[in-house]
């Protein structure tokens, strides 16, 4: 039982698997990219949510690193990280777990845009003593929140912050628009707009005599894309971890660098509709349907055999949920395969499909190394 | 802090929140349709995955009861349940765990639709010596799995489970079509297609000298719904006991049934575009966008106030992990409520919203009593 396919044969469906050799190139070459390009990076960890592949992304595994949540903050700081981000704007009633983070040794900063926000993190320091750094948020393609770089409310928060009992580190910015656009030059001019936002955002800062000694860029299409990042300090970027159909579709990576499958088990046919009917519906896959926009819709998924090779005439074209439909892609042809075979889903998008799930099943990178099991969380 | 607002104003945002009273209003509408109608209610726990609602939900606590996974087969076996419908086409692979279940003392029954996997279960008999009770999937609508009442191989499996070492239970069909349909007449509808091929189905077994002692159908629209259902012993829904945007899009609730909703927080506001951000987004609320293919779309959620007041004018127009953007309808006015404000958000699917928690904190029916925390679980 070393070989991968006979572990995975044990393993109950549906369920998640990483194969190790496939991540690690995807860490190694945003390591190289924030090197190559002079910045510190500062890995997301909203789409993996567990210590074991945060070790592995994390330089020496205390950080840099970026959460989504502050569940997230408190098992990264309780297992060691001591540098993070909280890169979702900061709830005034959210500070005193902010303060608890940080009084057990981990430096948690907060991002904001609103004078509400920082006049609360003052009020914060006031009440607890303790200074909680804030980062100002910009925006810098108007996909979400944040200031333009030229609203006078950024001076106005880097004032209220800077004398008022917080610590201004900088500003932060993230080109979700990114997403949207096809291939390495409309990255490349995106990474463009996120620099020249932020290191904007931070030039009028320091011309207002105001300190800003962070400036954080990043989306995994501008991280892979950004020809040069002058001014810029750090780079953040998560999904390129597991990479999947969303990114495959804007040519963000091949489909050959999705590290993430869903393991599942074909428990039905019909063939008078050329139908196989999987154990992974929506609940495994999650609904999330991101290539439903793009060039070529992928379904709820990519289908692949048991060893993780492309069955390129196969997707999961409808899902409820427990239960998945896999049929041929249009013009393609039929299928049929026996009940019992295990087939293997690639996501549309990785944080949505990891959420679904408690562990990660990890194909090791060395040949007849045993399966791992590596949990991840959940929650806020 | 007795008052529900003063108990939600404890909790740390994004969280799930259950209205007792709701849905027990929701549990006894179900319960005295099954008596009206003269059949047993098998409630469908998959929404719920929770022990202390399941209690709630079986008149004594031990079933009948329907789940969609092996999970909920053995969290809930361990607490006392001990009559299960696991009503997904059983892998074989999955045969050893159904068995282990058994000999804990529950009875748990098994659905399928091939020879093969009738075979299996046959097999499995020859290897345990425990008769594993098998149920027939019939189709009543094209929209999953099933054989049709008159298919060849509806006799072919009956004989082969019958003289096979399994136990013929019956037959069972779900009209997830039902879905799609709006009004009280078309889940009517809905509901005699499940009867007339689920009772089909029956009277073709015992043509064939095979017993068919349970004929099983349902959905909620169609629970709802049904007038006659005479020739049928049981009836399954699951998502009554919460209710959502899709069942109240399609006619099957108000939307002052529901239930379940997400208590968020705002966290940003940008007045250029009329939006506010708030702390849930689709990690929060699922990406289930089931009613963006009703006459309404409600977005990704309803917006009501902390109370539970719905505010008409306001949706959830789109998210990202951990972003909701709060805006107006079209056509509605705008909206401009302070960082801190809370909010709580009607989910589509109650299912897949719910499944993205770990706890739901439940206010409770009676005046004055605590807020209560009822823990979920997940996985297969």
């Amino acid at each position: 039982m070393t070989s991968p396919a006979a572990d995975l044969a044990a393993l109950q469906t549906p369920c998640l698997v990483v194969d190790e050799a496939k991540m690690t190139r995807n860490i190694e070459m945003m390591s190289a990219r924030a090197r190559d390009l002079g910045v510190t990076l500062r890995p997301h960890l909203k789409t993996c949510k567990s210590v074991d592949i945060a070790r592995r992304l994390l330089t020496d595994g205390t950080g840099p690193a970026t959460v989504s949540t502050l569940a997230e903050a408190e098992v990264f700081a309780a297992a060691g990280v001591r540098d993070i981000l909280y890169a979702v704007g900061i709830a005034p009633q959210k500070l005193d777990r902010v303060l608890a983070i940080r009084r057990r040794g981990c430096d948690l900063a907060v991002i904001l845009d609103t004078v509400e926000q920082a006049d609360a993190v003052a009020a914060a320091f006031w009440r607890s003593g303790d200074t909680i750094p804030a980062l100002i948020e910009i925006d810098s393609d108007g996909h979400r929140g944040g200031l333009k770089p030229d609203d006078p409310a950024l001076i106005e928060i880097g004032r209220r912050l800077h004398g008022g009992g917080s610590a201004l580190r900088g500003v932060v910015t993230h080109a979700g628009g990114s997403y949207d656009v096809v291939g390495h030059a409309a990255h490349e001019a995106f990474a463009e707009q996120e620099r020249s936002a932020a290191v904007g955002a931070a030039e009028a800062l320091r011309a207002a005599g105001l300190p800003c000694p962070v400036v954080s860029v990043g989306s995994t299409p501008t991280a892979r894309a950004a020809r040069d990042l002058s001014g810029v300090t750090e780079l953040r970027a998560g999904v390129y971890v597991f990479f999947d159909l969303v990114m495959a579709g804007i040519e963000a990576c091949a489909v050959e660098d999705i590290a993430l499958s869903v393991l599942t088990t074909v428990i039905g046919r019909r063939a008078d509709r050329g139908w196989l009917l999987v154990d992974a519906g929506w609940m495994a896959l999650s609904r999330d349907r991101g290539t439903a926009s793009q060039a070529v819709d992928q379904g709820y998924g990519v289908v692949c055999d048991e060893a993780g090779r492309v069955l390129p005439d196969l997707i999961v074209i409808k899902a409820s949920q427990e239960h998945g439909v896999v049929a041929a892609r249009p013009g393609a042809a039929g299928v049929d395969l026996p009940v019992g075979t295990r087939l293997r889903i690639l996501p549309n998008h990785a944080c949505a499909t990891a959420a679904q799930h408690q562990a990660y099943h990890v194909l090791p990178t060395e040949p007849g190394a045993p399966l791992m099991e590596w949990p991840r969380f959940g929650g806020w």
